[in-house]
């Protein structure tokens, strides 16, 4: 993953990567000691094997489609869709066509 | 603002609104003890004074355009542009068109 992260106050570019995608690695956007800020970007088929973090957190699907699998049930994430899972909430993830997420993760304070 | 908040592993429709935008309010998304997700509507010309919270934020712009100013600079942001702010910096919203902006808060851990 692609370690540049964000200063406060600064501008970051996340448009969807279209075709370009393919070539694209996962990128971290911020991270401080509260929060951490990440693209995920998925091929077609990956799969995130069930995890989960300690904090509270959002997935929002920038481009593409999957299936985030918590509480028990499978759901369809599309672009413009957003899901908040509580903190420490097992959660596995599902690319069914090339995706990239947005993925909000807040930190327990520790650096 | 809206108040229905959204509970883990649901779905939020986070679409640009479109010409709708004028008829919309802000609306909550997600809030729990130690996360809060917003959706601000913020009509063309519309600012939003000098504040600031405790934690860190990320302001993700939907759709319109808007100037942030902090740490002594005013920086527009456009869609697919996300900025984020350690937390209690001093910071304000002007909006150049009718704008629409993902903001997500750490929050404290008191509810």
């Amino acid at each position: 993953m692609a370690l540049k992260h964000a200063t406060s106050g600064e501008i970051v570019e996340i448009a969807p990567l279209g075709p370009a995608i393919d070539a694209l690695p996962s990128t971290a956007i911020v991270r401080d000691d509260r929060i951490e800020v990440m693209r995920l970007v998925l091929p077609a088929g990956k799969r995130v094997p069930e995890h989960r973090v300690d904090g509270p957190m959002t997935v929002h699907c920038l481009e593409g489609e999957l299936e985030v699998s918590a509480h028990n049930e499978t759901k369809r994430l599309g672009p413009h869709q957003l899901m908040y899972l509580a903190g420490g909430v097992d959660h596995v993830l599902h690319a069914l066509s090339d995706t990239s997420v947005l993925v909000t993760v807040v930190r327990n304070g520790s650096s």
